[in-house]
């Protein structure tokens, strides 16, 4: 409960029509993208620019209130449930473009900006900004930049640090600061802006971002490659990076996935395959060309069973159909989907794909894998349902053995998710105890009394570490 | 004066032939590659692993005696200068390519590794490593990471943060950490491998890296275009850009320098230019030779008057040389050159010149500026006299005018050179109070004796601000 003064504060800030605390707002804003986590806020309020979120800062810091910045909540890692209560902020009236620079290749963008929505315009206009997360039409850049979102482009193009040039921010305390700016080379001091991309929310309150932009390939090529042998397709990844040639996009579904996502799209797809890779090259189309009929032939090398190469945008539209639909199709088997993202060096791929499904027979639960094949970057789905506790328990420990794997082959227990609520206590495996020392040193130096998006990335008690036997 | 017991446990550590504090060795370390600065170390240790760089850590944190930590100290912001005295720490030991991993396209190396063999080493292999600071045939991999090395191909490719993927480093009290890995996406928890990098060897001193390779481009194009009109040249950056073309390198020099370059190097440039433009293109070679004839048509339209394209490598080298030699040519002049590198968003590049030439005027100083147009990173230089105390002064004045104004342009002091002892002064100008604050608060976390690189980075005094009337 906030103190009546305080509400009082808020609501002369923002306005009567931008505060509320009536049930629906609070229920609304008490889960985002996770499964099962839910904690209702103090209140919800919508501010329009800088000075109202400086001003909300400084009321909340007098206060010591949490404050929750959010953009759509579509995260997956419980990265905006106000687990500690306190004040939901939401973004989405800043979602302007203020500015689009076309001699610098420079956007200054809103946090509440979706990210569909930006990259629709600034396409429209012969520019290209490679961020992709499959959240995209619903998420926003503030969302993007918060959790360092990655995407299918972040191969060859890199995820949303690459291009987040400079910021504007709140710190608890209310103060603005500016860091960066449109400059491809700035070396004043640390970098604050790398420090805040990827902080999720628990530094600072990002209110304008600076972002890079670049020319855009001039076209693009689709293939789906399918594989009756794991390892022919593991192979054929690492075959592709070691002939230098970086695609686009390098996705991969395992078996499950391919089951499912056939019985949802009905796209005829060989239900026999061990993997799907699905790859596309852009740029110039000579180079297209070359790279998709080298990346063709080392398929065939590696045994796969069929390789298409679309001839047209609207077939590509079809092959992406499959990868596309992956998480939307296995959401619909059981009632809860929970998916996952241990990353390992590309080199690792099979090696973890079998870890994986080892680990679900072990625990007896039914996880399908499929994710950024070109960086390593997995995301293994259990379908499940929430409501039966044992089998939650079981998912759990599936989950728990399956970040040991990853960081067993050199990987880690986030690709492109983040932290939040639900890795927290993972985080001292990847980073250890002097890693956890330091990142809470500089989150005292920041926002020293907690009240930055509290009981995320931390948590309060390392998993005990499950020493594996196999591997 | 370091205490005998400390002495003896250095020496027990490192072993006698690598600890020296005969005057020969702690002259030698006194000074980097920055004029005008020198103050001596009590000692020098040369350590062989990260154990004994661990070991000697943990002995100095006891003793709170500074370190530094230097490659070949070839920076230019006084970044190794021991000026709190303490101990310098040579990394030239631990010089090793530790793994090549063909399959992943990483590089584990250590710090004391000279850039320049690294590169040779990998593009044997067919490999590329873009970041190519000028200094690399004596600098470090470890001092290319302490000061974000830029370089030449910066505006395609980026910079030296752009390719480091993890760190193996030791902090002030000796702990190891590790940070990122083998992996192109990470997001657990804050990214402690970024802000390491470019932090000067304030935070930790970084004893592996691995960083990223990519495949090298398959070939590549030179041309040189001649200008007497410098807005000319200016908007030829722009409108390159502008037209979606990235080219790999994009230098300028001005009329100053082009007269002491052809006077050095006898290359026949026209004197009575105002600008030159080096430009070089590189990928595939249809899209290379598309590029190229995109940008002559664009030096033409902006009133060039001559454009020089190299048919062979031989050329290219010999049009590369009217650059590579700038420094050279310029530190001929007179006993001191002073090299700076205030950075604009590229589109202000033929402002920032002019404010520099108003600049030299002002102060009756001799300054030739060139630099890497297509990220607006520009090196105005000095050329004068350490003897004579009252034109160094006024060098100082101009420098000072120089940087306020390129963050009136909305730059920043430093693109690529670093803080260290030359910026501090200014960097509050750039990041502000709130700015210098985080940093420090950032660096006790790291260093809370303040051991490591003592006097860097942050001022014991801001420099007033001067307020420009021009502009």
């Amino acid at each position: 409960m906030l103190e009546p003064a305080l509400i009082a504060q808020l609501r002369d800030i923002v306005g009567d029509t931008h505060f509320r605390d009536d049930p629906e707002a609070l229920i609304a804003h008490s889960y985002d993208g996770t499964p099962m986590l839910q904690a209702k806020p103090d209140a919800v309020v919508y501010p329009a620019n800088t000075e109202q979120v400086s001003a909300i800062m400084k009321a909340l810091s007098t206060y010591k209130v949490p404050l929750i910045s959010r953009g759509s909540g579509s995260n997956l890692c419980g990265g905006t449930v106000p687990v500690e209560g306190g004040v939901v902020m939401v973004m989405h009236r800043m979602n302007q473009i203020l500015e689009l620079d076309m001699e610098n290749l420079t956007a200054r963008v809103q946090p509440g900006l979706i990210t569909a929505d930006f990259i629709n315009h600034i396409e429209a206009l012969g520019l290209f900004y490679p961020p992709d997360p499959s959240s995209m039409r619903i998420s926003t850049i503030g969302g993007n930049i918060a959790e360092c979102s990655g995407g299918l482009r972040g191969l060859k193009y890199g995820t949303t640090k690459d291009y987040v040039l400079g910021l504007e921010a709140v710190l608890a305390s209310g103060e603005i600061i500016r860091t960066g700016g449109k400059l491809m080379k700035d070396v004043a001091g640390y970098d604050l802006t790398k420090l805040l991309v990827g902080s999720e929310g628990t530094l600072a309150v990002i209110t304008e971002a600076t972002l890079k932009l670049i020319p855009p390939p001039q076209s693009k090529m689709t293939m789906l490659a399918m594989f009756r042998d794991l390892y022919g397709a593991a192979r054929t990844v690492s075959a592709i990076i070691e002939a230098k040639i970086i695609p686009a996009t390098l996705e991969f579904m395992d078996n499950p996935t391919i089951r499912v996502v056939d019985d949802f799209a009905k796209l005829g797809l060989p239900l026999d395959m061990e993997a799907i890779l699905l790859i596309e090259q852009d740029g110039d189309p000579e180079t297209v060309e070359r790279d998709i009929e080298l990346i063709r032939q080392i398929c065939m090398r590696e045994q796969a069973d069929s390789v298409q190469v679309a001839a047209t945008r609207e077939e590509a539209e079809r092959l992406l159909t499959a990868r596309r639909s992956a998480f939307t199709a296995l959401a619909r088997l059981r009632p809860t989907t929970i998916l996952e993202d241990a990353t390992v060096p590309r080199s690792k791929i099979a090696d973890m794909v079998l870890r994986i499904n080892e680990i679900a027979t072990k625990y007896n639960v039914t996880i399908a894998t499929f994710g950024h094949a070109g960086d390593g970057n997995l995301h293994p789905t259990a379908t499940t349902d929430a409501r039966d506790p044992e089998e939650i328990h079981r998912v759990e420990q599936a989950f728990e053995d399956i970040f040991a794997a990853a960081l067993e082959l050199g990987g880690t227990i986030t690709g492109e998710h983040g932290v939040g609520i639900v890795k927290a206590p993972y985080l001292e495996w990847k980073v250890g105890a002097s890693g956890i020392s330091l990142m809470k040193g500089i989150k005292d130096v920041f926002d020293p009394d907690h009240i930055l998006n509290p009981g995320k990335v931390f948590a309060k008690e390392t998993r005990k570490r499950v020493v594996l036997q196999h591997g």
